[in-house]
């Protein structure tokens, strides 16, 4: 068997650990006394350690102490009193081998540009239920049809001259060509309390449903009634019995709501004519002209919406009676279903990358932050969080949202590193040591407090699932252990956890199989059991990161938190691999070096802490 | 003697550039049509080309096609409109051996975070004559004593109860503790001016002067008179007499001005008691009361100071009052010299990394908008550059100053690499790999046209001389090369030119030594004729940057612009070195390998292009 000697990066070799559970209290507010603590192996030749900051812009170097021995590491800690509201920090380590400076993603002898700098948001606390959260997405058409009265039926409506067409829950989805998303299969609300028990013998503490507005189309990203769960899927009622339901069994909610626009059936737009002559788009005197974006004076104007999707004309989240709609004022509907009897736990914000920009327009970061205060108001620990494909840095600067979906820095490149190919299927080289750079600079751009809020998916309904582009199953396996072993939010594609397939939109919303003679058990029971290993381990869900030499097609990364150490290794490889893996610089490690053999694409997590 | 063999990194090897000389036009406005060019090498297996940008927060891939080959390179063009006024773009290609992103810091097998895109600003032009510049910097009280009538006199004033001290011309600074910066040795305007003849024979093209305004202490930082220039160095006539001067030469003169604070003998504050009992400082119903921040009523309150120096009480630039008095009316002062009689040709800002920065108060950006609103009004090419001692990324987004004194990027990390201990004193493992990489984030945060105008000292009147510090004046010289060979406006610092030593401030600020016999005649012609290779070279004053495999002891790196390209070799190894530099990814290079020698500390400029 193939045998490789992994060497760990200089801050792994010097014991180097930083992170927010280092940090105290975890949610400071400006002015309060802080204690930040860096662990240091005591044969690093380290003499002194400064914490350094520019809060006005002027360099400020902070001295540690030593503060606390264990083992070979010694515990440097300080307190002082950040008076501002995002503290960037880095140490300064002074040897006699050359100053290092350390931030979050690594090492450099001289003094860095800020970019890697660690983060601590100072002010009201962050929820921090996300932190311990295994979440599962449901694409509400496709999972099950809890009360067959309540289904879409052929011809019940036209979208731009298609039918409704009732396809029996099962059936493949139809192309978008054929039937321009107006397929329905019966999903329902019912049909997802009914399946709670399958959810939580898989583990899962949170669901994410896709949208559950009236809408014209299955995915109903086109509603046509802000705050309204149509009736489809059960009304109103069905979700708050849905939430209590979650709520009974210790779980949570998280509902897929779109500030960027509407349906262009929305009656405030009202282009399909569903509601005579009313609404923006034929009325320019309409009350609603305003709530939108048009390129003219006049009926049937040109406007904005969606990358062009003339059936998602785009909100101007300017007006205040859109921000009255949706946040601003007590009866906004976010708002409402934040409120009993629905009491969601949190958002998850549509297309957030491009809320409040257009050309000229650049309000993004003032607009998240009304928004956050708004929703704030209503509950506390209302967790926020935006689709994002790509760096989401600005949205995640500790006034806007408070994590995202992990597109660029987990999902892309993950599905990239087991694939072989990049998310537009061209080749690619990516290997373990640059996903690794990558992720720690992507950490670093938003702090571990918005990183640790961010979910990671392997799949969802705007990707072919992994399995069926790459057409090998193993690369669910692994790229899903990987989300349930590294910080953030681990999410569940519905069906993954028993082998649904599924290709491009809309092939990937197939419905969810309950006959479970189909089922993939054996996915089922890894599934079960990486999920089982994270919520047993405060280490995996809350613990730093220690890169331990990750390269070519072998990840090997250590997530300690105090006396517990938890060691992951992976490979992509197609043969057997033993990796000897050097974790004697991780604090709390009671071991010098694991020997660990991984089959072909697998992943191995091993506990080497003293705990 | 030992020979090394360079590797130059993949984006060299794969013959890539890209840089602001190949974006047209240079200061496009937003939605003008610009085209943007890649070069590649042929055998780079590239096959597609597309240029990523996110204007509105979702991503943008803008084909590029092949438009013109030269030598072993082609040029891949495309020409877009951008809307927006700061564009963040890098390349995606394709290739069999997979996908690259090609951003200003380099190359990775992933989507990066955006940290290290290219930039280009849509917008009014920027000034271009820095581009082509060579300053030189002048501590005006220790140049030369032009006119001795005007000198200061022994017990001429006091502060803090120490008298001025009228010192020989020539004579050592006194100890801040023992003269308190009240030491004066004549140096003036007409001293200036008449040494005008030396400055032009060296090369440089603008002279930076240290404040001139009036003030109590001989840096004049802590200056009594906003917009007056100090009678002692000549008066406003002096400063009119020199402009014509330079300006009769074609020469520019740039002036170093305080927002930040000013002193506490201006009769704003008049802590110092000059004006009787009026002022901000003992009367709280002074008019002046709001352009300061005091910490209390009543007379005498304590107030904010720069760095709590007591003498330098802080500015309120959110005061309209302080706002017109230097920029905000057409009588500022700022606004003054930009008009003839002087018609100065750009501002250093003293301290601009803090400037509208003070804890909850964080008003820097609108700050600096509106001083380069103001000033640019009076004078389209001013060239507005602030003081910064650290990461500069927040100052240079577009709105605000033009570019900084490069200490973070060029001052401290050359030194250190030079002189191998951190600007603190402790020991440095820096080499010249870790340089680079430093060098190219530094400018990728920032984009080319903010670093190039930026400027690049080696000494100022705020560090020790380098060769003072290190005892090797081979670091001066070394370092000084650098800067005329790399991007950016290099700066003299008075006296680096003939020899003159100095230690930490005031020692720093010796005076001019105008005895020739006492020059070090080959460190003058060393440097005149650096200064004149850079001014005869447009690709060592606008070139691009191409890295060609810097590492331990050695820098080596091309200038490419167009056919010509200059290859710059250097090193701070103690022996003698034969380099081998490949050349042959670099557009425009005729050769495929250069062989360099170089002595201890020793660069070599090699014109490897085939122009």
């Amino acid at each position: 068997m193939r045998r490789l000697i992994l060497k760990p990066p200089l801050e792994a070799r010097l014991g180097l650990l930083h992170d927010d559970t280092l940090v105290e209290p975890a949610h400071p507010q400006p002015g309060e006394a802080v204690t930040f603590s860096l662990w240091v192996r005591k044969d690093a030749g380290v003499t002194a350690v400064q914490l350094r900051c520019a809060p006005d812009g002027e360099e400020a170097l902070w001295p540690l102490h030593p503060a606390e021995e264990r083992g070979d590491h010694v515990r440097w800690s300080g307190r002082f009193h950040p008076h501002v509201r995002r503290l960037r920090y880095r140490f300064r380590l002074e040897r006699p081998d050359g100053v290092l400076h350390y931030g979050m993603a690594g090492l450099t002898a001289i003094d860095p540009v800020d970019n890697f700098d660690f983060t601590l948001h100072l002010g009201p606390p962050l929820p921090d239920w996300p932190l311990d959260a295994v979440l599962y997405q449901i694409f509400p058409d496709r999972f099950d049809d809890g009360d067959p009265t309540n289904n879409v039926k052929d011809g019940e409506w036209h979208l731009r001259g298609k039918p409704t067409v009732a396809r029996p829950f099962g059936a493949l989805p139809l192309p978008w060509s054929e039937a321009g998303n107006l397929d329905f299969y019966g999903g329902d609300l019912p049909g997802i309390e009914r399946r709670l028990d399958h959810l939580e013998r898989l583990g899962v503490t949170a669901l994410f449903l896709n949208p559950i507005w009236s809408a014209l189309s299955n995915h109903r990203y086109d509603y046509i009634d802000h705050g309204q769960v149509d009736p489809h899927l059960g009304g109103d009622a069905a979700l708050a019995s849905l939430a209590a339901a979650l709520h009974a069994r210790g779980m949570r909610l998280v509902l897929d709501v779109i500030l960027n626009h509407t349906g262009s059936g929305h009656p405030w737009f009202n282009r399909e004519g569903l509601y005579g002559a009313s609404g923006a788009y034929p009325d320019p005197a309409s009350p609603y002209r305003s709530f939108y974006f048009f390129d003219g004076p006049g009926p049937r104007a040109p406007y904005r919406s969606w990358l062009g999707f003339d059936t998602l004309p785009r909100l101007n989240l300017g007006s205040p009676g859109v921000r009255a709609a949706f946040f601003a004022s007590p009866e906004g509907c976010l708002r409402k279903y934040l409120r009993p009897p629905f009491a969601v736990d949190g958002y998850r914000f549509d297309v957030a990358n491009m809320l409040g920009r257009d050309g000229a327009l650049q309000e993004h970061r003032p607009l998240w932050n009304a928004v956050r205060g708004s929703l704030r108001e209503e509950r506390a620990d209302a967790w926020l969080v935006g689709e994002h494909f790509f760096d989401p840095d600005k949205l995640l600067k500790g006034d806007g949202l408070d994590g995202v979906m992990a597109y660029h820095a987990f999902t892309f490149p993950v599905r990239t590193f087991l694939h072989r190919r990049d998310r537009r299927g061209a080749p690619s080289a990516l290997d373990a040591g640059e996903l690794v750079r990558l992720w720690q600079r992507a950490w670093a751009r938003v702090g571990f407090g918005a990183w640790r809020r961010s979910s990671l998916h392997v799949n969802t309904h705007d990707v072919p699932r992994l399995q069926s582009v790459s057409g090998d199953p193993r690369h669910l396996d692994l790229a899903s252990a990987l989300a349930l072993t590294l910080p953030g939010v681990p999410c569940i594609y519905y069906g993954d956890e028993i082998g649904l397939e599924g290709g491009a939109d809309p092939d990937n919303r197939r419905c969810m199989i309950w006959d479970e003679a189909a089922w993939d058990r054996r996915r089922l029971d890894h599934l079960t059991e990486m999920v089982r290993r994270r919520r047993d381990s405060p280490a995996l869900r809350r613990g730093g990161f220690v890169d331990l030499g990750s390269s070519g097609d072998v990840l090997a990364f250590a997530r300690p938190l105090g006396d517990e150490v938890k060691l992951v290794v992976a490979s992509r490889a197609d043969e057997p691999l033993v990796v000897q893996v050097p974790v004697g610089g991780v604090p709390g490690a009671r071991r010098k070096r694991v020997e660990v053999e991984l089959p072909p694409l697998g992943l191995r997590v091993v506990d080497v802490g003293s705990a």
